[in-house]
């Protein structure tokens, strides 16, 4: 062991086999899934259980780091796993059992090792929900934004259009400490009424920004209001300015919904 | 002031005007409806609410008084208020505001002297909730009973049929202290199955014995498991004998869903 070894180097097992599944989990009472020394994340959470019951330190892989508060229903992860001594349906059952109520793993199965969460993901789909109604609901409290003002559906169906296809989405992210392209390349975004005053978004790109769901939901919902124009999207698209767009939604309404490879 | 005036008498407002609301409720961090002292309970953190946006004491009248950790979507209370100083629109807003996220009062108005949330109420309907699937969910872990063994739908919705009518519920009731009727008339019970492993089970009657929804689902369940067959139901309700029927379901899955007048 030398010095510069890192304390928290991940041994990997002998007889390794790439491991895959899909959790999904309530995100109010988490710090986002990206691990973080001292605080209570999904990631953390994940890997100390994986590798309690694995009985050897476990690397997990997510296909999208979820913010603070954001939920998943289809996040998927990859790691490595000891192939002696795995019993995927009695992992995934002890899992379950020690992660309750908050997270849970709804399928997991062993996969090529070429398989990666991350750089393997070809799509990702989110879903923001939002309830309009006069009154707040205690059963959608913490997985939809409420706003009791009237929205314009029509309008905020309409500002979607110019979101679809390939563009720079610089005005609607958090600007990365470097250089890295923030173009990104949207396949689906629209808006549902599923019906009880709720309204939910649907988007799908090949990656997503840091806040880019956040963001796009906040300046689409200024359109519904009336601050701004469904016309106003393509100007705020091409000003690549943050300050074009709205304000950020909150984070409790949206959900990565699913992956796919 | 005699010696013997309790206490917590009410006083009654001078001008005094009878409210209805409608209220929904997440039950899980609280102890039932009825208020009891040194118990955190919706009936008391309602009173409580009315009490200071009203500014003076308020006695609260409930059409359904739910169980510790029981839900409603819509609960009817009644109560007096000074006319002389009410804004209902204020209150509403007042109310929502101090009790969000748990509590929320989804519709409010000023109503005729003699109606009373309790004795005016002539049907209740509840709901409860199964998510019947090999993973929990952490988005219905507060308001569905997770089971993972297959249930047979069909041998549930067959037992429901001896339900309907007038009959004494002696077996699916805490028998009280007093010898007070268990006969109680039910107009619907039936199962619905709305997609994604969800079954909610539906019960409608003029009124409800202590635990009888409960012991109703948890009876029901033990025949889609095959503990029991449908065609016990009728000689369980026979038996007016409480350990004839199946164990109480939980109550997280269990909501007052609606009060007819």
């Amino acid at each position: 062991m030398t010095l510069f070894e890192p304390a928290d180097v991940v041994s990997v097992p002998e007889h390794a086999v790439r491991v895959r599944a899909t959790v999904a989990y309530d995100g109010t009472d988490y710090s986002g899934f990206a691990v973080q020394s001292g605080r209570r994340t999904i990631g953390g959470a994940l890997t100390d259980a994986l590798s309690r019951v694995l009985g050897h330190p476990v690397e997990l892989t997510c296909a999208g780091r979820t913010d603070a508060g954001v939920h998943a229903w289809g996040q998927v992860i990859s790691f490595d796993a000891d192939e002696t001594r795995l019993d995927l349906e009695l992992l995934h059952r002890s899992i379950n059992k020690q992660l309750r109520p908050q997270i849970a793993i709804r399928s997991i199965e062993c996969v090529p090792d070429e398989f990666d969460a991350r750089f393997s993901a070809r799509l990702r789909q989110y879903r923001y929900t939002i309830l309009n109604s006069g009154a707040p609901s205690p059963f959608s409290a913490r997985t939809a934004w409420w706003i009791d003002a009237p929205l314009d559906l029509r309008a905020m169906r309409l500002a979607c259009d110019p979101l679809i296809g390939e563009h720079d989405f610089a005005s609607f992210c958090r600007r990365p400490n470097d250089d890295a392209s923030l173009t990104r390349r949207v396949l689906d975004a629209r808006w549902e009424a599923p019906g009880d005053d709720v309204l939910e978004f649907w988007i799908e790109a090949n990656a997503f920004c840091h806040q880019m769901v956040r963001s796009i939901v906040g300046t689409l919902v200024e359109v519904g209001l009336g601050k701004k124009r469904a016309g106003d999207l393509t100007g705020i698209l091409r000003a690549a300015d943050r300050s074009a767009a709205g304000q950020l939604a909150p984070a409790h309404g949206l959900c990565l919904w699913a992956v796919r490879y």
